[in-house]
């Protein structure tokens, strides 16, 4: 089954609004093992829709069109499906009961352009809208299924789910495409698959595809299967390799996230956590917090920004502080072992470092960052070089700190 | 100026990628008066890609090409766009020293791979990218422009206002619209617009447009002026009257931050801040510090998620906890005060509040929040109701907080 979307919709040519209806078919689609092959977001203009119905790719059997339904005049959709199925339109009873029914219960007057709404083509299926006024639309013409569906996102998904996916299903006979994905940190996308080559080639060899999906500081790695999910065993076997190559990197599967994965952890081995931050300036904390349930594990912070702080809160020497600089090793491990102590938890995460943009020297360059950990019997430092954007600088921080934090709590 | 924009790349089609390149250069195409009339997302595919060049609208004269331009194996642009274009790569001299350069800053060693992204097309205007290794690339043929960009959304964003709108400005006879924004935080869109009526009224009847850009907590509102920027003494007049209208609300203009706007008007006053916070856990010190010359007025905070370490760190005494409980006026008024102490600091600002999705109650449902700020000879507090999204719930209330304190600064 191979499907394109239409979009329409000035207000996403604008970028008023970010087209998420288009992400979320696509990605129900492709777990029912259907095949989005092009999305096209055009304006509510009959010429711009007339071109795109004519011009589908030749191995295209459906096409889903979303927007362009509402009760405002300038919603052209259904007239120009009409005349390009060759058709009318028509009262469509039940559709104008369930529109009359619909403002009776809000108590609200029903105006012309609502009544228009159940003018519905002729010789197409109407597909029951639950959740608003606008019906959608099946036509069907040189076996090309052809969806009109309204934009707003919950009446679409709602039809979707309701009405579309299940005669989808039936009427295809799909090939199962099955994905599973796994997280990485830590590593840069060329340097990952340098690393996993002989990996990735073999499961290239067993008929899998693997596809790297990068975003700041991650790459996620998703193995698709051609067979379905009975290939979720082999898959986990693969992973389980991929683990065994890069431990420090691959921190979790699917939608974990880092603070949740942090979070099991802390909880099953009954240990709370604090953190003491300069460069970051709160976004470790925040970021652990994140979850919902932190506070089983973690109870406060000491955000130390400037070097007196670091003294009055944390206790570290001012010895350290002058004779090494802030961002070094000596003060990370003070900073560490100092806040452990007074925020009275047995884990503490310190980090120090330069953001930027301004603020570095030769010896120090902007992203020199240093994280140290407190456990209850060690306290470890490392060194991390990021690169110059501020914001990014800080987040690199966080997710290597956690990384490893985990890397840490699943390894000791 | 008609612009079309192709994304490239299977996350986007089956939806582990939110295509918000697209949204991004929609919207700022169209702030300089272009217009984008087609957007397609297709897969990483040598005959789509072909497809797409050679299908443009017949008014088309720009086409941007989002992704398909990393280091790894499965990124075929480059090539099929040298073959579209009839022209080969070549090694490109300064994009190497650049990659070159990014790797040793950051002391990590260059593959293959990479030295492969400084191979780029011979008959094109290499776009610089300041912010990754795959530079950007500028072609013309048959008087449309084809501009391709790697798809990671801060390099884009980076060539596109570095490299590309320069050059389309030039190029272009853009029609002469100009708009100027003001910022509002706390009132909500449709309070805003009836707050507002008799002067957007006016405005619009001058012959202005107005535009509500609603995001969460905010409102932006933006007026056009389809006479280019010899209207701007008459919108900044326009500007001061709704700033006497909503002086609480309206807390900047155009690209301002809150984070800024707070930095100036204490670097000013000589003032200097902490935070101690409950429900934020260190957002609210983080967005202080997202503005990178924070130390001027920026010492440090403390986080105290539990109530044991807001007794701890900020002396909070037990018996307000017992009686008031964490989330009272009573509390955050406390914190403020003890943490002013504590840091040593001229001004804190305290948040306690519930930030959910769980432990409300019928009294103190998730989404009250208590924030007392804390100034040399005054404690204000005050309280605010949010939703029962958590992550929104920090953002507001970090928005909310550092918004009153804009007001009480510049008022007192």
């Amino acid at each position: 089954m191979i499907v394109e979307i239409l979009s329409i919709g000035d207000e996403l040519l604008i970028g008023q609004t970010i087209n998420t209806n288009a992400s979320w078919i696509g990605s129900e689609l492709s777990k029912m093992g259907a095949r989005v092959i092009r999305v096209k977001t055009i304006s509510d203009d009959k010429t711009e829709i007339i071109s795109a119905l004519e011009n589908l790719h030749p191995t295209t059997n459906c096409l889903i069109i979303t927007g362009g339904l509402g009760p405002t005049k300038d919603d052209i959709t259904k007239h120009t499906l009409c005349e390009f199925f060759d058709t009318e339109l028509e009262i469509h009873q039940l559709t104008l009961e369930k529109i009359q029914a619909y403002f009776a219960a809000r108590n609200r007057p029903m105006l012309e352009s609502n009544n228009l709404q159940a003018a519905l083509p002729k010789n197409c299926i109407i597909l029951n809208n639950s959740y608003g006024t606008a019906s959608g639309m099946w036509f069907e013409k040189n076996d090309v299924i052809t969806i009109s569906l309204p934009g707003v996102p919950y009446e679409m998904k709602g039809i979707m789910t309701e009405e579309v996916f299940p005669r989808l299903k039936s009427r295809f006979n799909l090939k199962a495409i099955y994905h599973q994905t796994a997280l990485t940190q830590g590593i840069g996308e060329s340097f990952l698959a340098e690393k996993i080559k002989d990996w990735e080639n073999r499961i290239r060899e067993e008929g899998f595809g693997l596809a790297y999906l990068p975003s700041p500081g991650m790459v996620k790695l998703r193995i698709t299967s051609y067979n379905g999910a009975s290939d979720s065993n082999k898959i986990d076997s693969y992973f389980k390799e991929l683990k065994s190559i890069i431990p420090e990197a691959l921190w979790g599967f699917e939608q974990d996230t880092i603070p949740e994965i942090i979070g099991k952890l802390l909880s099953k081995k009954c240990l709370t956590i604090g953190t003491i931050e300069s460069c970051t300036g709160g976004l470790l904390a925040n970021t652990i917090v994140s979850n919902s349930g932190a506070s089983h594990y973690y109870t406060g912070s000491l955000i130390t920004y400037s070097n007196d702080q670091k003294h009055r809160l944390a206790n570290v020497s001012v010895d350290a502080i002058l004779s090494h600089g802030a961002v070094s090793e000596e003060v990370a491990m003070q900073m560490a072992n100092g806040a452990k102590e007074r925020l009275g938890v047995d884990i503490c995460i310190a980090t120090t470092g330069i953001a930027g943009p301004n603020g570095g020297t030769e010896d120090k360059p902007v992203g020199l960052v240093w994280i140290a950990i407190a456990f209850k019997n060690k306290t470890i430092a490392r060194k991390f070089q990021f690169g110059d954007n501020r914001e990014r600088n800080m987040q690199m921080t966080v997710l290597s700190a956690l990384n490893w934090l985990r890397f840490e709590l699943e390894n000791f």
